[in-house]
């Protein structure tokens, strides 16, 4: 089959692998229909996170169950699935409590020996405790598919970033980062009842899809302008939860900069940088939590699946560039150069 | 009157000072019937936090309203009162959400211009929002009347941080910290319905009062045998809820060691030091919470008076060296060669 391997940073490229197999009992082959880039992959392709030259790449798809192990119950050849980022067994003490992205036996698509998202299909480990099963009439829906992709990392984890910044009805949010799991987060704090949402942005691109995810309110400016654009907007306080989808430290100082005395930041981007931007003593003397982490989307899955179906919420719009699998390096290109949000693959 | 001044590092002299008056109508003056050094109070006595030469210390203590403004609705002269650790207006948005300590008008005992708690009367701010009254009767039950004094602070601190470790019923929780804080946040786990409680420490005549306080385990050993024996305790993956009560970065890094994927750290030792003990790359890849700093014990004086009061927590026994007021400087070197763990002032 031919999958996308990653061969030293910005050296991308789409070529003939194995074909996937079963090799585990609990093993399925799922033949993907939808992928993505993710901002993520882009630290392996600026050379900012290691991989070993040759690994694949990619971490979010859907497809079609292909083949089953023998001690596969949960799912049948022709099934509609889509994959969480990490898989996981579904029976340790981990997956029992939610915490799918801690299971011992888990993983990452596309860590050395595993395939990739980003590839015509893939071997998927534990399919019963991974993968989730779609409704087939959605196949048919290009639209809902590509919203249904959304499930496999950014909506979940937007989910686990309002969670983590404690939104509930009624809360004031404000959040960092207009990348597409930040714009996943401004939907799924209107889904929890955020009653107002401030969206810190200054691509109007981005911007217009965070008003049309629900945010009341949208901060332009940048640092100190910024801080105190959503003070002005909040009493003079800052917003009781702030979303940090970003990971870097200076984005990390300015949810701390903009949340309320008592309130709560939910850090979903991946922390990279030599400074975390956290400074406890500010964090003390305020009272500020701080929650998040790799969200466990398989455990949101079931939670956010009958909400994307039924187009209560509708995350397609982060993607903005759309490709076939022989155009995936150009769409590398396409997010490391920020001319796209997120761009969407049909293998 | 006679109160406690810190002049420099290792210089805390009794003398005497201008007895403290009614400047606003919101005050009070009250009597001091019972104080006592805190451990932070041991960073300005080691010059490692700052204060200016003739600044008074101390910030726990209760005693007799002597005299009040003539806006003080809620107290009369002679009544019992307690008082947390800051002053706050009670009418504040912080304050109304029960975050006294972010009270805009709020302060701190001993800091300039104000009296602090180891002296014979303290001139209380905004009495009201402040103060909370304790029944007559207490007065004459010495016992009683030091559990009560640990309302002011360390019960209060330690109840916090079980609130942001996520104790709840059933719960297991390690605590970092023996000092009174760790003490009581043993008790105060206790009391929110932990399981198991293992408390770490290698001072017995201080972990007999953790075990008292209803530690189920106690770990003596360090470093990675500490991560070890915690495991081992916890099938392999630590406590789901984490107190941490010391504020260094060796303490933090210890929080973090023995915290289960998915738990939390509730910290309320104040940071000190350069390094926080923080990695929030760790903290990423586990989901871990970090919540706590200074603790709104004023908030939480009404929901554990009670328990206090009829016997159901005693934090009584955090008090081992009993002074009065004029051997308040041996009693800050007592605690400072750790001889003592907690001195009581009776002044």
């Amino acid at each position: 089959m031919r999958a996308t391997v990653i061969h030293a940073p910005h050296d991308i490229r789409v070529e003939e692998v194995p074909d996937p197999a079963i090799r585990q009992p609990t093993d399925a082959v799922v033949r993907v229909l939808r992928a993505c880039i993710c901002g993520s992959d882009l630290w392996a392709y600026r050379g900012e996170s290691a991989r070993q030259p040759g690994q694949r790449i990619g971490h979010e798809f859907l497809g079609v169950v292909e083949e089953t192990g023998a001690g596969v119950g949960g799912f049948a050849v022709g099934d509609l699935v889509v994959a969480p980022f990490v898989w996981s067994d579904g029976t340790c003490a981990y997956c029992a409590d939610g915490l799918t992205t801690s299971c011992p036996e888990g993983g990452f698509w596309g860590s050395v020996g595993s395939d990739g998202g980003q590839g015509e299909a893939v071997r998927v480990p534990y399919a019963d405790g991974t993968l989730v099963k779609l409704p087939a009439a959605a196949a048919s829906d290009g639209r809902l598919l590509t919203a249904l992709l959304a499930l496999s990392d950014v909506l979940g984890t937007g989910h686990h970033a309002a969670l983590g910044a404690g939104v509930t009805k009624g809360s004031t949010v404000a959040v960092v980062g207009d990348g597409a799991v930040g714009l996943c987060g401004v939907l799924a704090a209107r889904r929890l009842g955020a009653e107002r949402i401030i969206a810190l942005g200054r691509h109007t691109a981005r911007t217009d899809i965070a008003r049309r995810f629900g945010a009341t309110d949208v901060v332009a400016e940048r640092g100190e302008a910024a801080l105190a654009a959503v003070r002005e907007l909040t009493r003079g306080e800052g917003a009781h939860s702030v979303i940090e989808a970003v990971g870097t430290e200076q984005s990390m100082r300015t949810a701390l900069d903009i949340v309320r005395d008592g309130g709560a930041i939910g850090y979903v981007g991946v922390p990279h940088g030599s400074a975390s931007g956290v400074d406890l003593g500010v964090m003390f003397d305020r009272n500020i939590a701080l929650r998040g982490g790799v969200a466990p989307v398989r455990t949101y899955i079931p939670e956010l699946l009958p909400d994307v179906l039924d187009g209560t919420i509708d995350p397609s719009p982060v993607f903005d560039l759309s490709i076939g699998l022989d155009e995936v390096p150009a769409g590398y290109r396409a997010m490391d150069g920020r001319t796209a949000l997120k761009v969407l693959i049909t293998p």
